[in-house]
């Protein structure tokens, strides 16, 4: 990888994912269907890969250290209908089906909820927007 | 922002960006009509009180080490019909209108022009997806 060309990299058909220094690369989920985001996690290469073999979406969820498989505990997997790289190999995108009803712990569809006005200056307060929610998650989540 | 509980951050309409310890959030581009990841970079501070107040996107450049309008040299500027904050707020999506031709600086539309082939275990090799050249590159940002 040290002897790659920014050419290389960008115009190449190597795979060479660019881990940051925890070893993780952003990745991107959006709806198939709507193409809205549904939601920005990180991946080590043990998640990528298991993406990759599995056609599902693994991560690395940083707040608790530890490989996780979409959907473990909510059944709301994620199928991949398509895995992009970006021109730098720094990023993922990743077009899902998503399984179930939501994408985000909180309950709603997508984990962007919450609009920011613009053409302001200063301090600004956020605007709910598609955030309703799907599923509860206090049941989703509740301990078995 | 320290004495915000996960619920607050969650739930509120408090914007309280969640920076990582480079000053950095990660911002995510999509294509208003199409729903395609343009692309996905970063902004510090400063730059998104630009993008709020311009309405147009701003990004902080990790290589340049610099603020940087898009579209500065290309021309190819971002209109932002809207920006969404993410639930634990340490993620940005901007739904944009992209300007001139493309938004990646190797003329492609998108950053995201090559697949990851799925349902292979070991070593993938890329394939092009809608990496067509929408510009040449060497055109739009030669010296003036």
């Amino acid at each position: 990888m040290s002897g790659q060309s920014n050419k290389d990299i960008e115009e190449g058909l190597a795979f060479t994912p660019k881990f940051d220094a925890d070893g993780l690369i952003t990745a991107v989920a959006t709806d198939a269907r709507s193409g809205d985001v549904l939601m920005v996690a990180h991946m080590n290469a043990e998640a990528l890969a298991k993406t990759i073999a599995s056609g599902e979406a693994w991560y690395y969820s940083r707040s608790r250290k530890a490989l996780w498989r979409k959907g473990e505990s909510s059944g709301h997997v994620q199928r991949v209908l398509e895995l992009r790289v970006d021109c730098d190999q720094d990023a993922l995108w990743l077009k899902v089906e998503q399984q179930g009803l939501g994408a985000c712990h909180t309950g709603r569809r997508s984990c962007f909820y919450r609009a920011i006005p613009l053409g302001q200056a200063g301090s600004v307060k956020l605007e709910f927007r598609d955030a309703e929610q799907a599923f509860d998650p206090s049941k989703v989540y509740e301990k078995k």
